[in-house]
């Protein structure tokens, strides 16, 4: 079992399981020997509100790949890159992945180019320019929403606005496969999607749902399509868990094998494409460890699972550590659902071969 | 599977395998929840010749634990110390397992006491009496026999000097557990074995052998004994291979239930401990480990494999970087080892009955 080489670019911390932590134990599990890099090094993450530890600076990061570089280390096959704290580190970062990507047109470079969340940015504003000059590097990019916003400048309010981004991040930057892995149901987008993806009535009136939809360049049926687009509707678990993008980034990474033949790829169902395998396996693993958090969450005591409540929580600020200790990822305790390779459970990405002509 | 919350603060690298990056994954894979807290982040283990990175500073993790304590997170059922860079960090790291000892008399604290091998100090000399003032936080400690040498200021050249060692371990700094891991198997101490546990003329005439002796005060038949000692003679894997330690003593954390009831010992045989069940299980699991690492480096090409030869290093410094490349070890390949419950196969430490009368 030898399934290569990760660098894995993310923050650290001490406690609990987000960027790196909660990236580089599945990959390993999944047999891949991972380079960890780690861009900060904090206790906990910053939603606890308080945290302590320190960022690695641009130099730091500058002399350890140097160090691997001369040491003939710098080989993997494989590239993660998440949350990087400024703009010099992330310019040393887009150096790098530049050098590999040169390098190595064989490179699988995972980019999830963390800008922020729900219309605010939580990095300083010259990294946008940085991160959109690393969007041709990249193989698959994981942004959400916003950050599709953010790099394409194009308010998302409707198909044509949504076709639109799409359109710039595979043209204009040849970002070859983008996953928005939890779109807002918005009204114009439920009433787009073609019905063996919508969720029905009854199945909306049980629980919410976000969209995942994924859109590959790189193999077109219709030659009149700028890709080939796939989507599913996730039941939401209830609740903010951190550290569950940077899993599904992890396990879009390791699932991904451009070069895999059409018959494999029929196991999962007609219609697949390297892209929405990877990301149907990611959105199954992702989403059965977050019930398994959500299920022990709902089992600790009543102060440990209280409801995201921001002015409750300003009055007490022990209110939202309690609850961020008790959301924290159940990776280790669901370690055979990220080793499994069953494909029977799946929750497979349908095509959505209508996707361009709406 | 909740096996409870290791608190682990060692070295990490980005490339290869030794410190946290031996430690974590392993106790990780059998259901340990770790928090990690690196003490430096480099590109690769010094024995490269060549690394880039930092170290973390005291300040750096004083800020580190006091927010871990501030949010509450500070509440590990085991606490794992290898590697930590300089005088002051080792006091502010000395500061915490006080703190966490005296918070939580069951807390299972394995210390390892990296000050050096082979007659050589590679910490600075202020270290010792740092270490030498946690001894008596520690449930175990894994020190090798130049730092028992180091920590008891006892020349070990003889039985007579060996038990003092331990005496003064036991005794005077209070240490209930006591592994020393790779003893060289000098001709007095071969000469004192027990012939169930001296390997035989014909196994010696195969390979060479290092001795893995455990003592523990905290359970003796006898009471004129001042601890109860089990040895296992090792055949040794040709070659230095760098992380092995680290490896061994977070498989001794991951092992050692002090609360085991005598029935369940009894299934890996009579007169066991708990002691010497971790330590059988932390000897099986990494030789294991090492021997799969030391197949893998015999089937790489020639220059990748090179023998040790320090003139030639010399020479040529890039020789020993692809030497100690193809030595990292195959933790991920080797997974299914670490995870393993079966005690069939078991490297059994034997009990060194007449040690004391000796």
């Amino acid at each position: 079992m030898s399934k290569g080489r990760v660098l894995s670019i993310q923050s650290h911390v001490a406690f609990g399981y987000v960027g790196g932590k909660a990236a580089v134990f599945p990959l390993q599990c999944l047999g891949f020997d991972v380079d960890v890099v780690n861009t900060v090094n904090f206790s906990n993450h910053t939603g606890y509100g308080r945290f302590g530890g320190s960022r690695t600076t641009a130099e730091e990061l500058s002399q350890m790949f140097r160090a691997l570089e001369e040491n003939g280390l710098l080989k993997p096959s494989r590239l993660l890159t998440g949350y990087i704290a400024g703009a010099e580190a992330l310019t040393t970062v887009a150096g790098l992945a530049s050098k590999l990507r040169q390098r190595d047109p064989q490179l699988i470079y995972v980019l999830d180019p963390v800008l922020g969340d729900a219309g605010k940015l939580y990095v300083a504003p010259e990294c946008v320019p940085i991160y959109q000059s690393m969007l041709p590097l990249a193989t698959v990019i994981t942004p959400n929403w916003f950050e599709v916003e953010v790099l394409t400048k194009i308010n998302i309010v409707d198909m044509t606005s949504l076709k639109g981004a799409l359109r710039v991040l595979h043209e204009q930057y040849g970002v070859p496969n983008i996953i928005i892995s939890s779109m807002i149901l918005k009204p114009w987008l439920k009433e787009a999607l073609p019905d063996h993806i919508r969720p029905s009535n009854a199945e909306q009136d049980r629980a919410d749902y976000l969209l995942c939809l994924c859109s590959t360049s790189s193999n077109t049926e219709n030659p009149d399509d700028l890709s080939m687009v796939h989507a599913y509707a996730i039941p939401c678990v209830p609740g903010y868990f951190s550290g569950v993008g940077d899993l599904f980034s992890a396990m879009v990474l390791a699932h991904l094998e451009p070069t895999v033949s059409p018959a494999d790829l029929e196991q999962l169902g007609t219609g697949q494409t390297p892209l929405s395998y990877a990301t149907s396996m990611a959105v199954t693993k992702t989403h059965a460890v977050l019930s398994v958090t959500y299920e022990y969450s709902q089992s600790l005591p009543e102060d440990e699972r209280l409801p995201t409540d921001d002015e409750k929580d300003k009055e007490d600020p022990e209110r939202k550590i309690r609850r961020m200790k008790g959301r924290e990822l159940r990776l280790v305790q669901a370690q055979d659902i990220i080793r499994s390779t069953s494909i029977e459970e799946c929750r497979r990405m349908e095509p959505w071969t209508t996707f361009w002509k709406l």
